[in-house]
């Protein structure tokens, strides 16, 4: 599937997914529109909590709480938007178990500082960046127009996420550092997802 | 020192507060302005981030998410406000050992449901009921006139924090089961307070 990998950050142009979604990953989330709503709304939760975590732990690091407080605060007002949705379809926050992917991923982030911070926001940035590839198919291609609706509405928020977390990396680490660090990750982060999860997912 | 410890919940006056804030406490913080700031920015994010755990832990209980997913907002935007004032002086988020009220108070919820969700509502709604007691007697008393515009102007959405949180518990228990608990609590609260923390605090 032709897939948009490379990313503009202002004049940059940052390559942060290794690999575009297969076209499996479509097809399996446009047959199940709602698991995949449902799980998208528990993704903005856990982005909003991943944020203020992140804010928490290096709270003394200046320049830090003014970026990720309003991202948490952005992440939080998807959710309700998604949850809101999901209620007009007569459902609503199901408890539905996660794929292996976020926890396999955080795994990856060192235990020691300065890779730790680095890794943290990588991480982030990488999760942004393949929600971000996969609404942007999910707004082109789910036959709902509300759904794709949606997902055109959310994505422009989405694109500048991951743009952020790599300001915030850029701001502390020599770039090359980052950029050697961010190939390796996002290898590992697309061979996660090279067998499609048997549950329908924004990250299956 | 006279103060108000009882709320109006629209027709209902719910009594909160056991005891009014001492003068002795009064004194201390306009004493120490900055460091009551600072551990203000700091209650701010814990209110929001508390908010936010509690949304998570009960996420499949109707009308929850939509209540509690405001109030983080909220509680984010007043952690931003207070530390963009913060920097205005010069000062950033400083870690501060925390007085001993949080904790404490966190021990006296149950750990076996119902009363767990009855609790955590009751203490989230006297921690919120407190600092707006607390911040009334700053945005009346502080010396400070640009200290008394920001206690005033949080001060507005604060009050209706521990209304949502009644709100939250009076939509699910018994109302004389609710009356009988936040008694006790609250009974609890004020005496956690009786001996002022010899550290500057909102809550010392």
């Amino acid at each position: 599937m032709k897939s948009s990998i490379t990313y503009e950050n202002s004049n940059l142009r940052i390559k942060w997914l290794a690999s575009g979604t297969s076209t499996a990953w479509l097809e399996q989330a446009v047959a199940n529109p709602i698991e995949v709503l449902i799980d998208h709304a528990h993704c903005e939760r856990k982005a909003a909590g991943a944020a203020l975590q992140l804010m928490f732990r290096y709270l003394c690091e200046p320049g830090l709480a003014e970026v990720l407080s309003p991202l948490v605060i952005e992440e939080i007002q998807h959710f309700e938007r998604v949850l809101a949705l999901l209620k007009t379809r007569g459902r609503y926050l199901e408890p539905l178990p996660a794929p292996p992917y976020g926890a396999a991923l955080a795994k990856k982030i060192r235990k020691a500082e300065p890779g730790r911070m680095l890794d943290s926001f990588l991480v982030a940035g990488l999760i942004e960046a393949r929600s971000h590839e996969r609404m942007s198919l999910l707004a082109s291609n789910s036959p709902d127009q509300e759904l794709r609706e949606l997902y055109a509405e959310l994505l422009k928020s989405e694109a500048r996420h991951f743009c952020l977390y790599w300001m915030l990396a850029d701001e502390r680490y020599d770039r090359r550092v980052i950029t050697s660090r961010l190939g390796e990750l996002s290898e590992f982060e697309a061979s996660i997802l090279v067998d499609l999860h048997p549950e329908p997912r924004m990250h299956s």
